[in-house]
């Protein structure tokens, strides 16, 4: 930041009031509280409103300071990491939620809101916001939207764009492009809503959301299956999507290293006994609780009987079925298991994972001998997450992880990204997924948007 | 074209081979077979494959020769109309199905392929692709992603947008963009194949894409309601999609003139008697043929002790089924009955449709005693089909009707096409859905992908 940033401050607390601009320690410390880090910057700018944001941005485009935008702090990539020289902009003073409708079935928020927010404030209309992850109580709609976040539904519902239905943002300069469409199908010109959502704050700050709800499920049946491999993993999905008709919710899958892991260092119950090589969790949800159970049941027994299941337990009620979601979902006692962590998001077609994992494996313990780790991940939508420990993470250690994480996609035609996005910590590898031309036309964008390059510099195309 | 068009003619024919360049009668005989018009082109050219498609536009490129991209011709806002200055361009040889994965659930095809042959080579392996509307049999791949198409299965599986995993565009200088993704999920920078969905052909010409297919349905229901009141219709909407879970996958409403009319002028059975002022088309699809039935019939018997349905035909066979559809289908004598007629296309919330087309149909008696008209639509996504006889559709009687039809969008906050989208038609009446700051960033959008001014001029945006 320049010589003149006692003035700056000022400036930037006269727009957003006593208690809006936190500096130093407070910026700091508040890094160390959340268990990640806000980054380096000397101030932390807190808007209340998209005025705020506007009239902060337009003095950022008149001085040329760059912005680091923070939503809850739950990215996978250090997108939001601000540098010394970033001003970094959180949205956590813009969490209201301005409107829902039951009948349009729509819900209007600020970026601010948390995913767990709107689902609860959908639930008590008697509907389902349909985006759900672990993080759902610190993640927050805007960083959802500006990231395209997935989560544990898109198999049935989609990612995070196809929530979105209208969006305001803020430009570089500071104007306010609002597009706050609540209609399901509004096809007059373009799309522009689509250029910010997924683009990671690189093109506008996303300020306010219109988003899509679903009639509220009345039935949730969930199940946890053991499988003995991977093709008989991938024919369980095929047979379940198609016999559970609609109703198919989430197909997560656990490697075997993934699940004793978890289930012994989390001190969960074993749902099923260890060692088998696959354990998936399955859950469907309807709108006919006295039947749905059944059905569910049916079609497990004629997987059973087909031989594609070893060992199964359906959740008997909602505590059981929590518990059989609590292994799939603590991440967090599968990083501390194998930290230091190296962590990997990338997506393969599901009849190439098995060769992709086991090759991955070989490399990676031929590399590193007593490497050690776990595979997981959303399997319905083609999407795997890798948690190795290779005894460190440095960045020589990470690079050579990340090379052999990356190479092993190419003749499978995978993506170095399935949900996490880029940020600052893939961006070297964004040319595995993407050609020099994509690149280019991305780069025409962001000249276009971002101009004076203020916007999360850096993060996605690199500098 | 420009004076040297007999030179021009030979360099396309050099591209495309004999066969390839249509010119003077043979366009415009064309026109008139295909029941449209493909313009005043006084030439017409026909690429086989993306390369030619790209050489050809090099071409264009140097010589800043305009061209306008025709799929199927079945577009309801001229946008494929050819101007005699402009180089028609076709992609009906571009026909050819690429490939299908059945694991990986997709389809990839060139964009000349109907969306029939698409659906048709999906069910041949047991899967679903989900989009569907009347001109299934012309309308093409590239033409249904050029424009975002919608049609009768939106309400379950989404619009065109939702369908498309991977694409391929020529731009205007010829160079080929692909992002040819077969990946459910994949963020890895921007998305760029939003900006060639649903901008017409202006950003770029859909060469190939990459299609998403679901699990094919086992069971079929189709009933016709009988409903009494609009706010019934809504109520009916909510209880079902509620109720049938996740397999509700078409509500069709056809105000009582629209049922009334296609029923008698087409030669229809009267699926039920004439009188009652709504008629709703219900569809669900799901996967256990044993009960679905079952549960369909048991969710209309519970709306109809509700007292929100007043009578009902349940289609008890595939062509008692398709006896039902045949009559939501049967635009073509509603245009012929209401001859010359105006036909509109757009979004209103659905809790203001009552007020919505009361107010339409007023303002439109008063100005044009005797006005005859008949709205259907997909209620479901809040979208509604206008079609108006006011005796005459030439320039003054369509502009004071189209007047009329988005004045009284405002507000409720409507949109001006739901799914047909801008064209040649629509694009003085933009301002209506867009603002002022949206528009600019669309035409900076043009000016960044069709410097020259050759892709679809004029579509969308105007001049």
């Amino acid at each position: 930041m320049s010589s003149t940033s006692g003035d700056f401050a000022e400036q930037l607390e006269r727009i957003v009031g006593p208690g809006g601009l936190l500096s130093g320690a407070e910026v700091r410390d508040r890094g160390a509280a959340s268990g990640g880090t806000a980054g380096h910057a000397p101030l932390l700018v807190r808007p209340r409103s998209t005025e705020q944001l506007s009239q902060l941005m337009a003095l950022c485009w008149r001085r040329r300071q760059a912005v680091a935008i923070q939503g809850g702090m739950t990215g996978m990539v250090d997108a939001a990491e601000a540098g010394e020289r970033e001003l970094a902009v959180s949205l956590e003073r813009m969490n209201r939620i301005e409107a829902i409708d039951p009948a349009g079935r729509t819900l209007t928020a600020q970026a601010g809101v948390t995913i767990q927010q709107v689902q609860e404030a959908a639930a008590a209309q008697g509907l389902l916001f349909a985006v759900d992850w672990g993080a759902r109580g610190s993640a927050t709609v805007g960083g959802g939207v500006s990231t395209n976040a997935g989560g544990n539904a898109v198999l049935r519902y989609g990612m995070m764009r196809e929530q979105v239905l209208g969006l305001e943002a803020v430009l570089a300069d500071g104007r306010v492009l609002s597009s706050m469409n609540r209609l399901l199908k509004n096809n007059t010109g373009y799309d522009l809503k689509q250029l910010f959502i997924g683009s990671e704050g690189t093109l506008g700050i996303v300020t306010r959301v219109v988003l899509r709800l679903r009639p509220q499920p009345r039935s949730r049946q969930t199940a946890m299956l053991a499988v003995e491999s991977l093709d008989q993993v991938i024919e369980l999905l095929d047979r379940l999507d198609t016999e559970l008709g609609g109703t198919l919710s989430a197909f997560e899958v656990m490697w075997r290293e993934f699940y004793e892991l978890v289930v012994e260092e989390g001190g969960h119950q074993w749902a099923l006994p260890a060692g088998h090589p696959f354990y998936v969790l399955v859950q469907s949800t309807g709108a006919d609780p006295e039947r749905d159970g059944e059905r569910f049941e049916t079609v497990l027994f004629g997987a059973m009987e087909a031989g594609l299941v070893a060992d199964a337990v359906i959740g008997a009620s909602d505590s059981q079925r929590d518990a059989l979601w609590a292994i799939r979902d603590d991440i967090a006692t599968l990083f501390r298991a194998l930290s230091p962590k190296l962590n990997y998001d990338v997506s393969v077609p599901v009849q190439d994972m098995e060769a992709y994992v086991t090759r991955v494996r070989s490399d990676l313990e031929a590399r590193f001998p007593g490497a050690r780790g776990a595979v997981f991940g959303h399997l319905g939508d083609g999407n795997l997450h890798l948690c190795w420990c290779v005894g460190g993470n440095g960045r020589a250690q990470s690079a050579a992880v990340s090379e052999i994480v990356y190479d092993n996609l190419q003749p499978f035609g995978g993506s170095i990204s399935a949900e996490h996005g880029i940020g600052l910590q893939k961006r070297a590898y964004l040319r595995r997924s993407r050609s020099e031309l994509e690149i280019e036309w991305m780069r025409h964008l962001k000249q276009l948007f971002d101009p004076r390059q203020i916007l999360n510099p850096g993060r996605v195309l690199g500098e």
